[in-house]
């Protein structure tokens, strides 16, 4: 199994009080040594830093925590190999560009007997994950050969997440950088930050951030993950079947798609 | 204008003695202060670190010039802005994958009046370089609607190339990690570097390696560039419409495409 990490913001917003918590996970309180992966959009680029090492030892991931990069929109994700063996191309978050726009996912679970036709986008790793996102993309685009917004992709993109939890363990975390979807299957949680601010303390290292000192009143900023981040917040837990859609830290849309539908 | 940076090796290895040359020149020894872009092969996968701040004052170019990354493949870039905004969507080199590989590109020149059809690869960025990358992938793709190797689709890629210069300047670097293609319509040198290996001294800051204590004796690396990064080894200068095909170091199929053909 892996752990994800969504950021959706209405100002750019540095992600590393999160990102180190989650880096700890891999590899020093946490199993999850087979890489790690995290974009971070900026207006319509994407800034992607991968390592196949385990995150809690990696120069990059060193990197990453020092200099912190501000962004409206970012997914992360650790991974502890199932499916595809430790390799750059097996390590998340994957990247596509559709419609000029860079599409981002992340995906923690395992799909059995998932065989999609192939299509356009193809996987360049042998993961489940990375053939469920080229096969999520290929049927939006058969379904919508020109570019449409999300509120109107939504029920393509529900379906396609149901067929995915039919054959396993599927949760997941989409962008393109304007919006960020999350789909629950077995584990997600949420916290959105919004003023009052107060301090927040991480779980899995000796950090504590006043995180009034370091925003303005009107920043709302929401963060999921696989599990809670910070052990004196409290994370709202997402049923399974839950989806959520963000812009700008708020939530434009939700429901629960359940399987005996 | 920009400056271009490609290698190709037959073992992995490390392009930091290049970069470190070609960096100075992002706002040092260069006026390419409009960012920066190298991406590495690592098997299927690609390292892909980029910063739409100059180079030489680059916080990314510093972890990279501090940690050797060892490929097969590189391409890189620093930009000059002339098409397009300074923002990191408009930053060389660019990828798409294309059947079940990454695909990157690079570019110097500008283009003049360039409306290419819109295709299923789309820009993300304004710049004319990002286009012409994904017309040319549009073009092998009508082409050749299931993978194709290099050799066959050749004559398609040198097409699209002479259509390019034709518009305008248009030096390009291009890989799916298996082979390095360029192509020259203005400028691009060139060098092979195998046993016995000597001494190399960068241009463009005061750094000395000696290729012998860092090499074995079946090592070859053959760089493209810009400009000679070095000042005391012969650097071959392509000709206007020459193109070069290379894998492992070695070329594969070289030929000149005059444009009064």
């Amino acid at each position: 199994m892996c752990e994800l990490l969504g950021m959706s913001a209405n100002v750019p917003t540095d992600i590393v009080f999160s990102f180190t918590g989650l880096m700890q996970r891999g590899g020093r309180t946490g199993p999850h040594r087979d890489g790690w992966g995290i974009g971070f959009y900026e207006g319509r680029g994407l800034r992607l830093f991968q390592d196949p090492s385990a995150s809690a030892e990696s120069e990059v991931a060193r990197l990453v925590q020092q200099y912190p990069i501000k962004s409206e929109v970012v997914i992360g994700h650790i991974r502890q190999a199932n499916v595809g063996k430790v390799a750059l191309a097996n390590t998340h978050p994957f990247v596509r560009e559709m419609w000029g726009r860079n599409w981002c996912f992340a995906h923690n679970g395992q799909l059995a007997d998932f065989q999609p036709a192939p299509g356009f986008y193809r996987p360049v790793g042998d993961t489940d994950s990375e053939a469920a996102f080229c096969d999520l993309l290929n049927r939006l685009r058969a379904a919508f050969p020109e570019p449409a917004d999300i509120e109107a992709l939504l029920p393509t993109l529900i379906q396609a997440c149901r067929e995915y939890r039919r054959k396993g363990v599927f949760n997941c975390l989409l962008s393109d950088g304007d919006w960020l979807f999350s789909c629950c299957s077995t584990k997600l949680v949420q916290i959105t930050r919004r003023a009052p601010f107060g301090p927040a303390r991480l779980k899995d290292a000796d950090l504590t951030v006043d995180f009034q000192a370091e925003t303005t009143p009107n920043d709302v900023v929401t963060v999921l993950a696989t599990e809670a981040l910070t052990d004196n917040e409290d994370w709202i837990v997402h049923r399974p079947g839950q989806w959520t859609l963000w812009r700008g830290g708020e939530c434009m849309a939700e429901g629960c798609d359940t399987l005996s539908d």
